[in-house]
């Protein structure tokens, strides 16, 4: 049965479940930063999913990235399976902008993360929620 | 008409070209790290691709990553768009082993470069070539 990994769920917030990912929100104000985790037990790498639920995969990264690209006014995105510690299948979508914490450098490893203040996060999820609901893959 | 990034150009050589992408070996011997390049003009992000085009840089990169986490025996691949620097639409595909020069970070960024001896990257993109031209999908 799918788990979600303790650490994701530590650092995350779900915003909303997709056909195969759970949808999360990174709990780090220096970015927009969402999370896909497919909602299958056993993964660490793309390629485990079969090619239906990999086509599945890459298109709710595609949606994802494409709303926070726009709606972010992002300079680049970022779309990323690492896993290097937390191995459960997981692709991160980050919008990226010129003069943000780390740019043109990768998120990951660079400074402190900044949790958002609760009623900040409360509302970033319910709007995201709406958003993200009405996109559905 | 699609042409290859200069920096890009600089950094890799081509192994062969796949349907979608040229692949390029990234010429850093501290990691085995391939890059798929959608040989189309006016890319940035892989949604910038249409929908079969997407699915078939997606397949492009599993049968990539497949094959390196086998024959370089890596404990995870590392598969990522950025593009903060190179903003033509590339994606790494790179195997990560638990004790190579930056795990578990992410290797942008981290010491410095090291290129192959000519002799060495001659006989590695002739093996790539010719195994990453058998199972082109």
């Amino acid at each position: 049965m799918f788990q979600l990994d303790d650490q994701l769920a530590k650092d995350c917030h779900l915003i909303t479940a997709w056909p195969l990912s759970q949808v999360l929100l990174m709990d780090d104000r220096r970015y927009p930063w969402l999370i896909l985790v497919p909602a299958k037990p056993g993964l660490c790498e793309p390629f485990d999913l079969n090619a239906n639920d990999q086509q599945q995969l890459w298109r709710e990264a595609a949606v994802v990235g494409d709303f926070m690209k726009t709606r972010f006014r992002a300079d680049k995105m970022n779309i990323a399976a690492l896993g290097n510690v937390v191995s459960q299948l997981h692709v991160h979508v980050i919008a990226r902008r010129r003069n943000d914490a780390s740019f043109p450098s990768p998120v990951w490893g660079v400074g402190q993360g900044e949790r958002y203040a609760e009623q900040e996060r409360a509302a970033l999820l319910a709007w995201l929620s709406e958003a993200l609901s009405g996109l559905t893959p």
